[in-house]
């Protein structure tokens, strides 16, 4: 047995891309949470015609709940509602308990908009009040109700603003009617492995050999998934299965011990940030630019370890900010190991830290050579009580794409290097 | 007639929302700049089934084209071209020429994956070359080739990386096969307005009031988004309603003169790029911590004008590397309009710019008072030879939004202010 669903989410603005669909992945997640295997996404426009094919297209699928967002507002290209109640067979009818609590709804928001005209915005919504006949009513949470009709599949309406549906799915996910439907769903475990440095291909390879050496491989559902530079490893699997996922990660640390970062779902950036407490860090950026101390200063409380950075993009600000000496560009180019050293040694001395990263490469279009083509970008990490890594990279895109891909084998090297300061064990090549 | 379309978008990591699908809404865009209507986006997991049946699906729906997007790499669970022959009834013949093609760009990408069988990589990567019998090929950006299956519908198989899909499209939009497949479009015109500064209900409003003066109003499909703190409103029109395009352009120039930016599609960054050629930029970032550099510098040739910048996190920093006056920061704390300035100042100084923008804020979520709550952020911008703008503004939002809206709003002061070296009228508040 299992439960399958499908979502449908409507509206102009999400199909032609102007307005990110947020609701789509929102449920996904929640159906994954609960067992619930989800078949399809369909996104669509406001039409009645396509609402309606969408649904019958997911019904031919087996689904056993469907979940719509969108399309439940006052003005007429607010369809769904009128869509599923003509899907499920069941006539409109006006909900004279709910037209007075959307009534009432409205009183107190008419404060907040004095120059609307107060009938013709209670007579607009009125038509919120219209749900298939039988169907469960979902109190609204703005003005718009949702509407849950038990069937097979069984249509849960939901509407689109992601404040307003959220909790209204927490609602809906405690009604004995929605419950039913998925009372076919499966408990799943859900675990992860990331890893730095190994291409797509040679994890593919390594899961074809750990499908022929482990009983129960296809119990495990395995996606792979390539993200900033990063390999994403997310295994799927009935909580009795526990023991064949255990052999897969012993094959994978077997392969890519040295690859393999997180197994917990942690980000580097994670680490990274714990690895600097009671530390003090400097960047130094050329290529990059700005991006690694971003970076690291997206989370919060990384106050309390970063002190600041250098944007060194012209060769005066290398040596004016970072006392990096013409002559070693002079002799090695921008690009270059020593300089990248350099960069880090002024980063560690001007802001009176113990840790410094520094980036320096060409990102492109333009600036490359036969010898350091774009992408090639020089990176060093310096600690005060601990190594020096610096590493030249070739690294593949467009401009955007190498700095961005800097960024992260900056963060993976302050890692590395963090760690060995600990444990020099952990910076073995 | 008309031309109709469906996309198909797959990838578990999709369609489970770990990873934003980033394709299917690119798309969209561009079927819609050919005039092409967009019936459906669908989005299904590495399930052969699954994707079956959403081709069967939109195909049932009518449409001509069906474009999709990921499932082309070498691991086992990428199905999507197997798929779409069966789907076509075509069988799957090895390419030849194709796998050597793929062999050469392996080649290439030998040298940084020194550890890796490279037998094994060719080996996975044949699988690669397998393509529907007669089916046009588009050749790879990154080692996936894409393929276009001419019928009814018309079937385009692009890989999930956007970086390898978005140059594909714009070579697959030119053969003749996708031409026919979409021979039916209508043609359209869209325009573009961009404004910074004003709330989306302040445009509804305007809206409201040009329906009501301008004859045609329903010739215009008007998209309004609030995107990174400004407002686009994209009109699509058929040739002969230029004319009520103009009109709604002169509505909106009366109404919101000093909040549009752009009309021709241009970005506040472009903009920005073209003020400073012949100039000599410097940064001084607290809150935004390198974003601000990190966006002038994300366009190509910048390092003509951008000589770089100081993330001053921390006081000491401010004071060590901007030459702030600790004692500034003492009377008037780290985010105030007079460490704003000082901070320009010293990036203005240290790196011998003429021009240099500041920022210090409160991104939070910790370190808000009463006074300054999180979202404070105070800019300052100063030219050599022109004014200095200093402004202080309370953004909305958690931590990352308020730092990218700062982000922006630097970009915006910093065009504000260039523009008024060259006419002071621009600066009229």
């Amino acid at each position: 047995m299992s439960a399958r669903a499908g979502i449908v989410v409507t509206g102009t603005e999400v199909l032609t891309g102007r307005v990110q669909d947020r609701n789509g992945p929102w449920i996904a997640d929640r159906l994954l949470e609960l067992g619930v295997e989800l078949a399809h996404i369909t996104i669509c426009g406001d039409r009645p015609g396509d609402i309606a094919a969408a649904l019958r297209f997911l019904a031919g699928e087996g689904t056993d709940l469907i979940v719509t967002s969108g399309g439940l507002g006052p003005t007429a290209d607010d369809m769904t509602v009128e869509v599923v109640a003509h899907f499920c067979g069941r006539e409109l009818v006006l909900d004279d308990v709910l037209e007075e609590k959307i009534a009432a709804i409205l009183k107190r928001l008419r404060a907040r908009f004095t120059d609307v005209d107060f009938d013709a915005v209670r007579a607009a919504n009125r038509k919120q009040a219209m749900v298939p006949a039988g169907a469960q009513i979902l109190d609204p949470v703005g003005t718009a109700p949702g509407v849950m009709v038990a069937g097979k599949p069984t249509v849960l309406v939901l509407p689109g603003p992601p404040r307003e549906l959220q909790p209204m799915w927490h609602t809906a996910v405690q009604m004995p009617g929605l419950q039913e439907a998925i009372a076919g769903r499966t408990e799943y475990r859900q675990d992860m492995v990331r890893m730095f440095g190994l291409p797509e291909s040679g994890l593919a390879e390594t899961l074809r050999e750990a499908q022929g050496q482990i009983d129960g491989f296809d119990r495990l559902e395995i996606t792979t998934c390539l993200r900033r530079g990063e390999l994403e490893i997310v295994t799927r699997y009935e909580p009795d299965a526990a023991p064949v996922y255990a052999e897969l990660l012993r094959v994978l640390r077997e392969h890519h011990a040295r690859q393999i970062f997180s197994e917990d779902g942690s980000l580097v950036d994670d680490q990274v940030a714990a690895l600097l407490t009671g530390r003090r860090i400097a960047t130094a950026e050329s290529c990059t630019a700005g991006l690694v101390a971003a970076r690291l200063t997206d989370i919060p409380g990384s106050s309390g370890y970063v002190a600041g950075g250098v944007v060194a993009y012209a060769n005066e600000a290398k040596s004016g900010m970072l006392d990096v000496d013409a002559e070693l560009i002079e002799t090695h180019g921008a690009v270059s190991e020593p300089v990248a050293e350099a960069m880090a040694r002024g980063a560690l001395r001007r802001f009176d830290a113990d840790t410094a990263v520094a980036t320096t490469g060409i990102a492109g279009p333009g600036g490359g050579t036969k010898d350091k083509p774009v992408g090639t970008v020089c990176f060093s990490v310096l600690l005060a009580d601990g190594p020096t890594l610096t590493r030249t990279l070739l690294l593949p895109g467009n401009r955007s794409d190498v700095r961005e891909r800097s960024t992260t084998v900056a963060m993976h090297l302050l890692r590395r290097a963090l760690l060995g300061a600990k444990d020099p064990a952990a910076l073995r090549d």
